[in-house]
């Protein structure tokens, strides 16, 4: 089980969180890619640290939305969405290529990641457009109860899928994560953060806000890359996942 | 000889220029790359006109200036010009691997490319920016008198230079462009525009505002995408250089 | 009755519309404010043209989104909504203002204007922002059965509206315009124009696509600035509604 | 003497400075209008924050250059530049007006303000602009040994001038600032930061970074609102500035 993270979400002059320190916790960073943060700059940068510490680089492409963090829904047309991905996919890969480092995966940020998966359409447009860029590149998407559905429309599509589950939200019994505005819903103690990441990794399930254990079947955990507890929490996870066993691109 | 225009210049819902009629007519289409104009939906439709008339594709990056249509200089630090450059070419390299055509060269735009004909740090480092993301890639330069210099620049970093030559723009004794602002510098009747085409293409020179012939030696010939003469102009010149001899991906 | 029409939709290099023609026919010109099209310059151009030809200037804001022309929904929060709504409206007054005209009223656009009339808490938010801006300024909303819900509102918060007729769309009989995609939803042909025209000033009714008349009462009739169509229109509007009667800042 | 500094720089979710804290200090707030730094939502917030502190709110308007803060020339017409200013200035005092507090100077932002200061063309262009939109608003600019030329220039329009200092940079011994990157240009230590203010307090002179002392007659100190020194630096300059004798509306 692989460590991912948001990284590379500064714009211009504005910092945003920690890259540098929490950098060399990871398996996996998930590079923004200009629409909704980052700017070329910071992702030649933000790329160069990844490899530095030899972590494996994902897309992390989002609504052309900077004001809103790509975090409001922006109504889009079948093409609009196709090429707005394939454009930020290539635009990192580029920047890959050009420090001699591997693009490795590919997961939608903030309102599309939402969106993609509750609306079918959605997802199979991210499919569609991944299968014609580069299908080799596996698509990040949440862990969830009804994982078959969507194996399935990627096998369609020839896309591997890379499930993730978050070690420091709250699900609900339906297996999806309590909203942010409900109390409980994030956790902010490292105890807790350690007890949901070792349950996910030790027994495949979760104990949702209302005390039901369900199972979450996870091929990496994400952590929030912003917030003062990013670099503790990646420490604890790279405490329970040694690299010797999960990590780094191998 | 090949003919080259700029295309993909539409931005959102505002049109520019006529590609649908004009691109039949060339074997090199620009498509600019969402900086200084176009956005990924316009890149996608323009690659797939290109593809369609089996037109050659080319990287126009410019200066991150909507409003400016990037012809206004904007100072980069060289670290900031170089991950533009790379991430420029990479969104539309993807957008034409989607539609499965290659991007075959890179012709920077407006106040980029005017900059880097002016300043050698400036053309240095896009030559490098090349090196690394795509060496195979030929940059497009203005055909001048000191074309050595830039060749030989060119040459240290594994890079190929085509030349290219206006044939509605009236050049100065020094082989430059005689500034929009001056009386004179554009043609805009066609038997002007054909005469110095012909000239360029059968002497391999032009004839000077002030009267004098100069050398120019060109690999291609570029025309404005945009205003009335456009579309005249691309068949004026495709009948100069059919297309048996020059044109198309081949 | 006054005839209303966007402008200022120009966007940098890219032109919209033909408003040096259209202008001089129109009473009211809402100028759009750089967020979903317009630039500073274009604004101070378009302040000037109708000032030029004494037309009423109104704020066109919409949400801040130029490559879908304010046309996509943006999920904001009342405070976002609020300060982009402000902000808009107080870079045209401040330019209005630069030359010595008065900003006259507000007409919300696009996706911001469907929002408005289906989501009673949007349009409650502009109201409270108008309120503390200028309360002075009417709102332009659009004609619909129920207006008396529309105008209870504004009166609670002292605000005036105008309400508005699209002498080029149809009509469903709930009062609504028929969907675009709908055909038969816009009328091309000029007389379609002036028989649905003549029919809301002089009886105020339309009749819908299905054939039923239904009382519309409007203060303004919009035409659309855009399109071959916007300038017969707008002179058979002119021509229907002559200057002495209604028009201009008076 | 009043103490100035920038505020409002924040960005979407991106935090810039500690405005919360520093604002009690001040007597003035730059605000920053949304085209170097700020949106709508973040200039309503920072203009709440100047209210509930009695802070003087001056417009901060800068290059259309997100990305790179303002901080990068941009080439603009005059038109151009008149038309942002303006938009930028009416954008802040109708927040201001939506808030009923005032808008009482302009100060611009960054490369604009470097420019305002090296081109009297550029400021010529702005006092113009100030002119026309709200002649009452006075302009900061910097306190340099020729500010004859700037108040002569400035009367001519009929606007007023107020000079500023800063406290934590260097002066070379032409009066101007030494660069960034010359070694010493800027102070970070807070005795240097005191005795450079103390000086500018009380005998109106400065001590060049090459030991010479130059007079520098300035209506109010900047201090620098990111950074770790911005809370000391205003803490220390309000001791010396007591509220009683200079700050805040009154």
């Amino acid at each position: 089980m692989k460590i991912n993270c948001d990284m590379g979400e500064s714009y211009g002059i504005w910092k945003m969180g920690n890259d540098e320190q929490v950098m060399p916790y990871l398996d996996m960073a998930n590079i923004a890619c200009g629409m909704h943060a980052s700017d070329p700059t910071v992702m030649l940068s933000t790329v160069r640290l990844a490899k530095q510490h030899k972590v494996s680089i994902g897309a992390h492409p989002g609504y052309a939305d900077l004001q809103g963090f790509g975090r409001r829904n922006i109504a889009m047309s079948k093409d609009e969405l196709t090429a707005l991905f394939i454009y930020q996919i290539g635009a990192l890969a580029a920047i890959c290529k050009s420090e001699s480092v591997p693009l490795d995966y590919v997961k939608p940020h903030g309102a599309l990641y939402n969106t993609m998966m509750k609306d079918d359409q959605v997802f199979v447009t991210l499919l569609e457009a991944l299968k014609r860029v580069d299908p080799t590149l596996p698509l990040v998407v949440m862990a969830v109860p009804n994982h078959e559905k969507y194996r399935a429309l990627a096998a369609e599509h020839g896309i591997s899928l890379w499930f993730e589950a978050f070690v420091d939200r709250a699900y609900d019994r339906d297996g999806r994560l309590v909203p942010r505005h409900v109390p409980g819903s994030s956790y902010h103690e490292l105890d807790n953060i350690r007890r949901q990441a070792r349950q996910m990794i030790d027994a495949g399930t979760v104990t949702t806000l209302d005390g039901q254990t369900i199972s979450v079947h996870a091929d990496t955990l994400c952590i929030h890359g912003d917030g003062p507890q990013a670099l503790p929490t990646a420490a604890l996870l790279r405490e329970l996942l040694p690299t010797g066993a999960a990590g780094g691109r191998s």
